[in-house]
């Protein structure tokens, strides 16, 4: 009979005190045998050119701004309605009724495309650190168009790379939801950072100490693997100053942190081999109540997905990552990019 | 230049009561295009046996107990040791420090399968009513047998069936894990359940009227589609009594049970061709606070797998569905099984 397996090292249970959750760590893991066929990744139709291409504008919903503003075939960035969108910018919204029997509101909110390029095989990491920037400042140009509507209460970014992530479309693109509600794990990790305020008086973004989870720093953020990782090889780059909103990001800021994140998606993509990602900014609501100022910090998450998820995180929402963080860390501070 | 597409009808944002969070509903997004090539659903090797297959037994990781008990080559069930563990039981379990800084505990804990049948080409919807009920009183008996140890909080009882829904083994089983930890999805619900509790005066599952959203019952289970599911075509099956842990089944119960799941499988499986899906029993933590005992009802959870996630539900937990519930009710309803 087969002995129940010794991995390297002991499973350990880490507490992820961002978002107030547990993961599992356990190495042995990732040596389980699949009676699948491998499971490919699905790689985009060998097209050059798409809706999303440079051309082919008219083929696309509205769209909402370019950069630069006055450009016409020579666009560097458009940002434009996503034409299929989960939330609907024409309804109206009325507040929800609170009930105790079943509670729905209209599905009003704003599900807009960021075109991170008109060339339809450029990636985000081949952009250089200036044009990463331009495509943040994008972003934080339509953040704050969206702020302006009062039944907006919080905008979620976020970019589906390769097909496992999620992505439909394999034009460079980041996409942002605008919603009249708090979705369910910005509220846990308001309310998480918060309680860690209350006990030490501290951000607990500002207090943390990487150490031997740093994987690389610039003049502004630094990037890291977090203590509690749900991803293997999970990346976030924090702010070094206390700072609530992505939209208080400022050029100069921006250009920074478009160098770090370029070097992280390089890293990534050597180490891991082109892997699906998504990127992920963590921001806080906009008519955000005051006395959250002080402890909530925003960041931007990179979870790249080697390995797919079951029921069990469906069911508990706790994740299984078989890769110890110090371990990812050391090897992505490692990589060398030429 | 293309309308932003009017959908049949129009977005919805609902609360799932149970879990504490919201869905969004968006019937325009079932209809956006993919540049990727077909996400292939990947098949099982051709093999026609396995480590899970009767004859193979000393492949595996050892057993805890087989059903019938006395049975040799005969057995129709066996619970075993899952071999790559995600938690360990040769492990010493210390109760988590409570420090500001990281928070870690060793990975203790027991993680078993449940291999269903002897024969590798049956899946669970095969097995009669009463065969399904023996599985389930199979899971029964070793939770019970977990429960005496007084360091597990918490014992989540999960199926992967398709490889998009995590399998890596394609022999008919599920999984339960152990945990020292009550994870973070369950005190959500647990939070969420006693709140309504507090504000009515009853359990939120004993309160639901299912109307349009009925699709099947039998004595002592009704099976419907949530009001705020979070997967297309998503069905519970709730006890008609109130009940807190799945392990208070009794046989006549389970063989009920049996019958009701093996229908709701079969309609899934002929009206959306065989999908993946998970299959997950949400119980309550073992040494749970009494005053827990009015608001907590156990329920069982199929979670087709028609699409995948990406970033915006990884970032916000908030989840799209493309299907209105009571459009999935009624066409499960209607599915006939000759
Ligand atoms: N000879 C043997 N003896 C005993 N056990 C054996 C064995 N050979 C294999 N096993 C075990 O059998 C189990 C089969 O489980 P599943 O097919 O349901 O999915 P798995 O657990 O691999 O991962 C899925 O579910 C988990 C939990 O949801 C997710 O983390 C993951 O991403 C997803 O793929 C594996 O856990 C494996 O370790
Ligand atoms: N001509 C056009 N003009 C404007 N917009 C166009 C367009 N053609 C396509 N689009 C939009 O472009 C977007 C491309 O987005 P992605 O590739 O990042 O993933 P998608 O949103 O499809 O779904 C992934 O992300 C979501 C959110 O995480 C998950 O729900 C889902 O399961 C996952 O596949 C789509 O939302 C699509 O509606």
């Amino acid at each position: 009979m087969a002995e129940a397996e010794t991995p390297n090292r002991s499973p350990e249970i880490r507490k992820d005190k961002i978002h107030n959750r547990w993961v599992l760590f356990s190495p042995a893991r990732s040596r389980r045998p699949s009676d699948f066929k491998a499971k490919s990744n699905p790689q985009p139709n060998n097209q050059t050119e798409c809706p999303f291409c440079a051309g082919h504008e008219h083929e696309c919903a509205p769209e909402i701004f370019r950069v630069p503003a006055d450009s016409t075939n020579d666009w560097k960035i458009r940002v434009i309605q996503n034409l299929y969108p989960a939330v609907s910018r024409e309804l109206d919204f009325q507040n929800p009724v609170s009930l105790v029997g079943d509670i729905a509101v209209s599905g009003f909110g704003f599900h807009d495309v960021v075109i991170e390029s008109p060339v339809h095989s450029v990636n985000l990491s081949d952009l250089s650190p200036a044009q990463v920037g331009e495509v943040l400042l994008a972003c934080k140009k339509r953040i704050e168009q969206l702020r302006s509507c009062d039944s907006i209460k919080y905008v979620q970014m976020f970019k589906n790379h390769g097909a496992s992530a999620g992505a439909s479309m394999s034009h460079s693109h980041s996409q942002m939801i605008a919603l009249p509600i708090v979705p369910p794990t910005v509220s846990a990790r308001l309310d998480s950072m918060m309680e860690y305020y209350k006990q030490t008086g501290k951000c607990s973004l500002c207090d943390i100490q990487p150490n031997e989870l740093l994987i690389a720093e610039s003049a502004h953020f630094i990037s890291l693997v977090p203590f509690a990782a749900t991803f293997a090889f999970e990346i976030w780059t924090i702010p070094r100053d206390h700072s609530s909103h992505f939209h208080e990001i400022d050029s100069e800021k921006a250009v920074d942190l478009g160098g770090l994140l370029k070097l992280m998606l390089l890293k990534m993509s050597l180490q891991l081999n082109n892997p699906p990602f998504n990127l992920l900014i963590h921001s806080s609501p906009f008519q955000d109540d005051p006395s959250n100022a002080p402890s909530t910090h925003w960041f931007l998450q990179i979870a790249p997905h080697l390995s797919g998820v079951g029921g069990f995180e469906i069911a508990t929402g706790c994740y299984i990552n078989p890769v110890f963080p110090e371990d990812a860390a050391k090897i992505l501070r490692d990589v060398r990019i030429s």
